[in-house]
């Protein structure tokens, strides 16, 4: 039996997003009830990518406990759907308050599905690490800048919803800077020899309680405040 | 313990596939109370064979991860009952805006199943495989003809319902290009020897991602349409 | 690791039986919630049959991988409970539509109980075969006759409610065709010596799909159609 | 692989607990929604101790099959939940028809407690047997004593309410003829050497059969009835 | 096999936690439904540190089982997450009766966090065992200070709702006598050698009943009491 030792700090970092990213899964589920019809999509994607997360974890956990490393094809399964998940979210977030265009929606899957798979390809040797790593770097800026400089933030402006305002503005932090480890990983990976995995591995798995838990957080709250506006949880 | 490498892209492809179809069950569920009464059969039909494919999935990694080959029993166990699941979802979706016989719906659920049935004894040694190969291409065709020439498109052509009548087209869609992947590789595995096992299990796995979840986010997206016909989640 | 092979039919009868009652257990669950009030309670036992069987089924799916056989004991440990809970959700099914009286209920349960019993303990040598299967087919007559000619088929008669009483006629042909499996396997398995138990297995793998699920699939539809009488799903 | 084989009724009858108490588990969550908020708690906390005793029967049942008896402690660890969670139930069912003093509620729940830790010391030799055995049978009879001459069987005759004073009978028989099993076995345990542990392994599997899921069915049952009085299942 | 054997006291301590918490687990989600919407939050974040809390116990087990002892970090990765979900469901608690700020929900988590984590590096010797030992004193010191004298405690006081008011005194006082096993078990690993492991996960397990379960009964008690005033369940 693969006993967790408690020197083993990445071990417990997979440990705990494992147990972050299930109690997130629950929350986020049974908020789903709690708001009115047009946020619940955005909350739903959100606890799809907690319980994709979860899974993962739990999974991966198990491979560091057995084998003291875990390939990065375990990150890479996760991040391929949980990534554009998020995109989605954020994208069906900005519809509950204002019109965006559904070309956007397919805009934004594609690059993020694109970006997450050069990053892999790169990494895992199947295409130029150069290519991929730039690939992957002008997928995230087009991303960003859609979040920045697009329809989305534009379509938030102007909806004059304070509550959302402030959620997208915490949105938009995390996927520019939480989204940063993944660029930074996949260049560590690919170019610098030598790093100690287990490092690399606890600094994904501590972005990622950011960037799945946090990210569903910020939209469930906006979301509450949104369904019921005198106060998150005054009314019956 | 068996470990998914980096470079193992079919093992992978079972990976990202049960993860899939894990979220997407998820959020069929989920979406079964966000419709109106007439769509809940099809969005529920449709999670069936999400279910379905996610514990089938999670089964075949684990035989892919501990071998390396996928015995054709497992595919074949998963199709025999989320092929026919989803003809009696496209029935009943059709159903839920226009009237149908009773009689269609046996007929497709019985072609449905001979179709299966008489691919994986042609495959597996119990009918000559010929005959089976021509058994599913005709039961294929028959499926084909129905939904394009036959009652359920005239149904749905009449209903006026336009957001259902576009739905239908991708789910038409679906059926025709998508499916195309099970005879095609029904010819491959009885004809054309010396195939990678692999490669067939890729095309196999990213084709049931089209097969099971956009048909299933199809079906949906109508259905939320429907339900609050003013913006899918602007109701409520 | 047990893997299933393309040629072990048994084997792939078992997976096929576990993956119908999953998806069926689920669909009776979901269901429960279409339905008015007073079909929910026979509604919710046809979905306790399918859960114990997917469960029951999951378990000797194992044990056939593993040995090649699954011993008496799994089949009747799922029987001792699945059919009497079938007599009850029968006896419910016509409470729900006209008056029936609660001694019934009673001797119901408890014939039901005894005839798996005695089929039981005939099969497995603590009684004498032939008093077992004796005792068995008793059981089942008297069954029969009470829904052929006792108080529940006058009760559906006299309610005039024809969905339900269709619905009746299937559930009593399932009841009298699906069921004659088991006095049969358990002549077979009693007294005809040298059978390939294989071949049971599938027959009764097989017929359980009819006696769990299509019976659980015929109460739904009638309570659906009851409770939304202008068409299944054109309510809400 | 630990088989089940059909001769081994100790066996079967873990496994048959195992599977009661699931489908009961399930029948009791569902139920919960079914009946009027007063009633809600005791329902639920009989569903918990369903839940409790489906996955002690199946850990017990793996330990069983694996090594052929089960130490005393998984029954114990059981009972210390499942039997104060009843009397519990049998609080709340009381006090939804009636006032029941808060101070009886932890008289309750102390006695109950300690009733199955005196057992538990007694027989596991952390405390005189006799001691143990002693203790026990006084809780027994002060918690028979409450539920026969104390408030709760007053509150309950006050009440006028007919289903639940027959509910209330029913309950007060299980706890007095159903509960004897326990003090029996520990007497038998403690004092009678040589048992063969399997006979009594079956006879606390079947009582919990009753111990469990019958004192779970009659509250579910008064609850029913009371919540829609002209008929269990004929209100919507 | 590992199997618990009945003189095992701390393996049959985790076993009674994980039951425990299980039970609790699944009476403080289904109690969701029963509180109105300004209790929902506290109670749900309930449920979540039962539910890690359970996983928790039930990999402890298995871990206990294997090798007669369990790491440290076992716990702490419990405790990192459930110890600051329950300060957090205090202050909504609160905030469900009166106002509070957002700037004590970011300082009561930060504190609750440092708390935790300088506990685990003194053990586990990634800090000096003394200087742990004394953050996390100052920040259990420093949590009790908010609720005794802070503007949790003022803000309850004010509210003039006395089920409240009673709820918070016990919420309190779980958080005094109960927390401190944990600065206490701190002491004892850090600096008291040659302690008996199996004693102090004895002491854990028990604590942990209360500071888990009773902890997210008292607030489902206060919630379920002003939701239905007239009588926790004698509202519909």
């Amino acid at each position: 039996m693969s006993v967790l030792q408690t020197t083993d700090i990445a071990g417990g970092s997979y440990s705990l997003a494992f147990f972050a990213m299930l109690a997130a899964s629950v929350l986020l589920l049974i908020a789903t009830s709690w708001v009115s019809g047009r946020w619940k999509l955005s909350v739903t994607l959100s606890a799809l990518t907690t319980i994709i997360a979860a899974v993962n974890y739990y999974e991966a956990r198990g491979v560091w406990l057995a084998t003291s490393q875990v390939p990065l094809i375990y990150h890479y399964v996760g991040w391929a759907l949980t990534i554009p998940l998020e995109v989605i979210a954020l994208y069906f977030f900005v519809r509950a308050i204002g019109p965006v265009s559904v070309a956007l929606f397919w805009r934004l899957l594609v690059v993020a599905v694109v970006t997450i798979l050069a990053r892999f390809m790169g990494e895992a040797g199947f295409m130029h690490p150069t290519l991929g790593f730039l690939i992957g770097i002008a997928g995230w800026l087009y991303l960003l800048g859609e979040f920045y400089f697009g329809r989305l933030g534009e379509s938030v402006a102007k909806s004059g919803n304070e509550p959302a305002q402030r959620g997208y503005f915490w949105l938009r932090l995390i996927v520019t800077i939480g989204w940063a480890i993944y660029p930074l990983g996949n260049f560590i990976a690919s170019f610098a020899g030598g790093t100690d995995s287990g490092s690399l591995a606890i600094a994904y798995n501590l972005a990622d309680l950011i960037n799945r838990g946090a990210f569903g957080l910020v939209i469930v709250a906006v979301a509450i405040n949104h369904t019921h506006p005198s106060g998150a949880k005054k009314g019956a």
